[in-house]
């Protein structure tokens, strides 16, 4: 468990909206539930008392409340369901409409659907301890700024004093874990690494493809360590990665988004591949390296990444922004 | 109106899945409906028949469907609404919870909300030409690898073929259009700019926080044009930019995003400044450039952006596209 626990970092670290309930799924193994449950559950939140709302949506139709519900604590996190393409023509022919307004060709509508085809998911963790509710609170974003020489006086010691364990990653680079999921493999020791999709990503449908290549090198914490010794690897990566998934899935590379993050979530050099058309958690200009323009970077400049500042985004409860902050760099 | 349909382009070309609801409230303007209008309406979709699902989002729970009210062709866009704070209260009083699963201090539930509490919004575009459709309809899009000799031989004439009119920028840089929502400006000519909120923020919070600094010269296109001459004009932008964020709406730069895109989608240099914590369109790795990194290249090579291979992504239906087709380059 604890080794799972290392990539629902990443999930965390992400800017989802609804990385909360992700990881709440997660946790929860689906049971039955008999009668008498139904009836106890009916109105479990007609006393509940809001405190705080700890985060919302508007985009995801979402919010994250934190209140008490019979003197105990609760989180409770709801969301809107999708629109099914199933239930349209119900929703058409048994919904009203009230104008809201018109003009020319357009016009604009309420549209109140009976309540059986418009659910709310809902979520309650109950009782809750305060980490929980620390867990779904938005967290303020700051953008750090890294010179190469902060990265080895501040970030360096700080990623070493936290001693995080790469066991889940060397289980799975020797198959003693999740040998079933890698999709493709390079055994070479100075180039090769394995492919499996990432936990985010179901692999039910293309749209929000995500798999993850991982290095077999275990000397590479990140793009910071990278020179150009290292651009036969990174080529190899976007090579061959690229042609495993067209074998895979039929997912051409043009239609790939092939990058790296810094900072990364576990310090073993790895590179995300997303579909282009997927919002994925993490491709964002602030924390997101394209492979194509680190290639690059490195042929031009050898050192690239030891000498340049680079920009991260940090949570405010992120460890390594106090180091900053004590440093008098923030 | 052909100027500000320039600028809707950047929201088509975005990756926002609401982009084209977006356009269509701009499109409206909002008229009072009579009574007469409101009967006819109740039940205009009751006979709606579905022809195509244009594109949907399970991310923010709308869909856009393609059919025909009456023998017209129609498109129909159904986005549910955020869930508002100030009804939660009545939300938990009025609505009966059926449980899916518990497990430990975890459960899920089915809540079916009182219709009043739970609307759709609607947007009906009736009759609706095949433009209509093809805009709505969710383009594919792919990953292009331009080289500066690309630039030069394919890109660089196919903007100059499309002679888009850079009227409405002028406007703007000489006061003869939105004066009043320009919220800073460095006159000067060389390393001057006008600072104004992006149309896709209405400053009434923080949390989506999207403004603009266009430059005051007129001869630099985009991040191709940059040479080591412009960091004066960079390094301007990006502090003065930044001290009138935080002077006028108290927002520090270290939860500013600051960045330049790649193609733009108006050739006169300008540069985003969005907040950290917003996941705004066109903030992927993919299409932006952050305004720190590009100064740092040009700091250390003079011409970085007119010899290096960039990424960019075009939809399926861009001009560009067909061009790089058929210069096999694609």
């Amino acid at each position: 468990m604890a080794d799972s626990g290392k990539r629902k970092r990443e999930v965390v670290d992400g800017n989802s909206e609804t990385e909360g309930q992700e990881e709440t799924r997660k946790n929860a193994v689906c049971n039955e539930a008999g009668d008498n449950d139904d009836v106890a559950s009916e109105f479990l939140l007609s006393g509940f008392e809001t405190k705080a709302i700890l985060r919302d949506s508007a985009r995801e139709k979402n919010i994250f409340v934190h209140g008490k519900i019979d003197d105990q604590e609760a989180v409770v996190i709801l969301e809107k369901t999708p629109i099914r393409e199933d239930s349209l023509s119900e929703l058409f022919k048994n919904s009203r409409l009230k104008l809201e307004m018109r003009n020319d060709i357009y016009s604009t509508y309420h549209l109140h659907p009976p309540p059986h085809l418009n659910e709310i998911k809902t979520t309650v963790v109950c009782p809750a301890t305060e980490k929980h509710v620390k867990k779904y609170l938005l967290q303020e974003t700051f953008l750090l700024e890294e010179t190469g020489e902060d990265y080895r006086s501040i970030t360096l010691p700080f990623i070493q004093s936290q001693s995080f364990s790469l066991q889940w990653v060397y289980n799975i680079l020797e198959k003693k874990a999740e040998a079933d999921r890698i999709i493709y493999e390079d055994p070479d020791p100075e180039v090769g690494f394995v492919l499996l999709p990432d936990f985010k990503w179901d692999q039910k449908q293309h749209d929000d493809l995500y798999l993850i290549a991982i290095v077999h090198r275990k000397d590479i914490k990140s793009l910071r360590d990278l020179t150009s010794e290292h651009i036969p690897l990174l080529c190899n990566i976007r090579r061959r990665g690229e042609d495993a998934i067209q074998k895979r899935y039929g997912f051409p590379a043009t239609k790939l988004r092939v990058y790296l993050h810094y900072q990364p979530s576990y310090y073993h050099l790895h590179v995300h591949f997303t579909s282009l058309s997927y919002d994925a958690p993490g491709c964002g200009v602030e924390r997101a390296h394209l492979l194509s323009n680190v290639i690059q970077n490195l042929q031009n400049e050898p050192q690239y990444y030891h000498s340049r500042t680079l920009s991260f985004p940090l949570r405010a409860d992120d460890g390594l922004l106090s180091r900053f902050k004590d440093a008098g760099r923030l």
